[in-house]
């Protein structure tokens, strides 16, 4: 009997009392026990973005937010910048491009560090731009962005707007919305949020709004501006995904008890030790500035990682992502997003190392796990 | 004890093997078990369209599937007609007019028959048109459209295309999307399909694919043209509503299992149960062309059917639909959708008589009753 284990950065797996949870019988959404149940998400949704703004939700994936973000933000022809690291920041470029903006790309090579300096430097050049395209954790790349700094840089600049695609990691990474003057955040549900995907989920503080009024851009199903107006009585503009709401309040709720502090805490422990592993299994790591939502390895030149993959997968029932684009069979990328804990980040290391030895390149396995025990169970706090 | 029933047009119930397969361990989407997965519900919405063509899933709910609609067939200036006869049609034409298209509304009182004849007319008057926007049911006031008809009329223009929204009733009554000409069709997830809300659904004729070409509007979320390069491989182009998908295999090999033509004889008996108990009891129909799909019950002037609706759902965990827009408290719509039997037509038509009742109206349940009986057990074939 094998037993499935997600470890890709999206589908994450969903706790059964999830998935119970939308199981029950359909209920109709225009009801006083269906208002209520999104009334408490609405709420409980602020908590997890850390934002005393309004948090839309989207029967749509995270690009589908993203996609939000974009048309009820710009008019044709606005200045934008797009920081683009990997295949994530690429959707912010060709997304906005597709609406006619004006995109100034900040190319970094993928899995290298963004110097925020630049930023600072594009948006003194083009004081007009109306929106910065950014991301908190490249999913493709594993690697983290300082928002918080971009959010300082953005502040300054009374038209401009920081778009933060959050859809790997809030929940996961502190992405303090509010505090860190995001004015945008997208995220999805199928990562930290441990739903099935189907949602997706948008923030706007009062100066995207200022922005969103002079949008020129046509949009209807992602019309914010419409949504807002039903929002305030815990209604949607479209019929909603019922189910997938009845489980997000509950996966709201096990993280409202667990704490996000916590939580972030455990991603934080889960993602460290597997980065200590893996330099224990003498492997290094895709990113200069990895984040703890995802870890990408860079696999030795002779492994096949599609291989690999699908070897973890067919003979253990273990997903693991592959690379994207020219990482592809390059290197593997390990979630540590959602529900998981200890064990499964010890589970997810010896399964790499194991499937690396089967690939004919034996690694140290279990210095690999030694190391990752050292950082999971050092302070029990 | 209370048992919930939904007579509501979408959602409406799951059978309990559909949520029970949605509730297994989230599985990743980019493996061999999902795209079997896919591919099959491909396939099997090909037969529930009744169409050779490509069927597209999206992870948005029905609207977001007319939005597709548009977006991919026109550019901005297109002539387009619509037919609005109720809320549905009149979203036709917001839409339309959102994506900046110069729309010719065919406006039909709410509840009445349209004379297509109108619809010849208006083609010929203005052949440049490109798209004719239509509704196979209209949920709003119960009432069917002879999209067939229109099809026939719209084949004999080689630049215009039919456009059908069947959200509330494709699975329910006959829709032979390819023998009737019918170049759009779109449905949702939560009507016949017997799945929650947050899927929907769009099929494209060659002729949908030779406007698409030339569509000028921006798109990204519903882009269909790029949607169709991954599709052939059982692929989608964002990720999809995993849970959902799984869910709606089981729905379709359901429905395959009892066939389309006995789901809507099955459909059309108990609407017509329904019609002639709601005659017996001394009520009228809103629509002077019901569809099977629902039925709208005009409510004795001094009944409050916001009211009305609340009665049933709170006392006896009964959720009808009440009345939408300057119909709001004058009707009622049951629905006779999906996952239902002869038995859920009595109870739905026992309770409208005994709130009824209630609310100070008595009308004769029984002899509805009796009349309906007649209908459901006529002839057991």
């Amino acid at each position: 009997m094998k037993r499935p284990r997600l470890f890709t950065p999206g589908p994450t797996a969903v706790p059964e009392s999830v998935l119970l949870e939308m199981a029950q019988p359909m209920m109709h959404h225009r009801t006083d026990e269906f208002i209520a149940i999104a009334s408490e998400v609405f709420q409980d949704l602020k908590y997890v973005f850390q934002t005393e703004n309004d948090v839309f939700i989207l029967a749509a994936s995270g690009t589908g937010a993203m996609e939000a973000a974009v048309v009820n933000l710009l008019s044709p022809g606005d200045r934008v910048i797009a920081i683009s690291a990997g295949k994530f920041g690429e959707r912010w470029v060709s997304l906005a491009k597709t609406y006619g903006a004006e995109v100034t790309v900040l190319k970094v090579e993928w899995g290298r560090r963004f110097d925020t300096s630049l930023l600072e430097e594009a948006l003194i050049k083009a004081p007009e731009t109306r929106a910065v395209l950014a991301t908190l954790c490249e999913t493709s790349t594993g690697t983290h962005f300082d928002v918080e700094k971009m959010g300082q840089i953005v502040a300054r600049h009374p038209q401009t707007v920081l778009v933060v695609d959050a859809i790997s990691s809030l929940g996961a990474v502190p992405c303090q919305t509010d505090r860190w003057q995001l004015d945008v955040v997208v995220t999805g549900s199928q990562k930290a949020l441990m739903l099935p995907p189907g949602l997706s989920f948008i923030s706007m503080s009062s100066k995207a709004w200022k922005l969103a009024e002079n949008s020129k851009l046509p949009k209807y199903y992602f019309d914010l501006k419409k949504y807002r107006q039903v929002l305030a009585k815990s209604d949607f503009p479209f019929t909603m995904a019922v189910s997938l709401v009845v489980g997000l309040r509950r996966s709201l709720q096990l993280i409202k008890e667990v704490t996000l502090e916590k939580i972030w805490q455990e991603h934080h422990r889960r993602a460290e030790a597997t980065r200590r592993a893996v330099a224990a299994m003498g492997l290094r790591l895709f990113s200069e500035a990895p984040s703890d939502a995802v870890t990408a390895v860079v696999l030795p030149e002779k492994v096949d990682g599609e291989k690999l993959c699908r070897l973890l997968r067919t003979r253990y029932g273990i997903s693991v992502a592959g690379g994207q684009d020219h990482l592809k069979g390059k290197v593997v990328r390990i979630s540590h997003l959602g529900w998981q804990d200890e064990f499964d980040a010890l589970t997810a290391i010896s399964s790499l190392g194991i499937a690396l030895s089967l690939s004919g390149h034996p690694v140290n396995t279990a210095q690999g796990i030694e190391e990752a025990i050292r950082v999971l169970f050092s302070s029990e706090d």
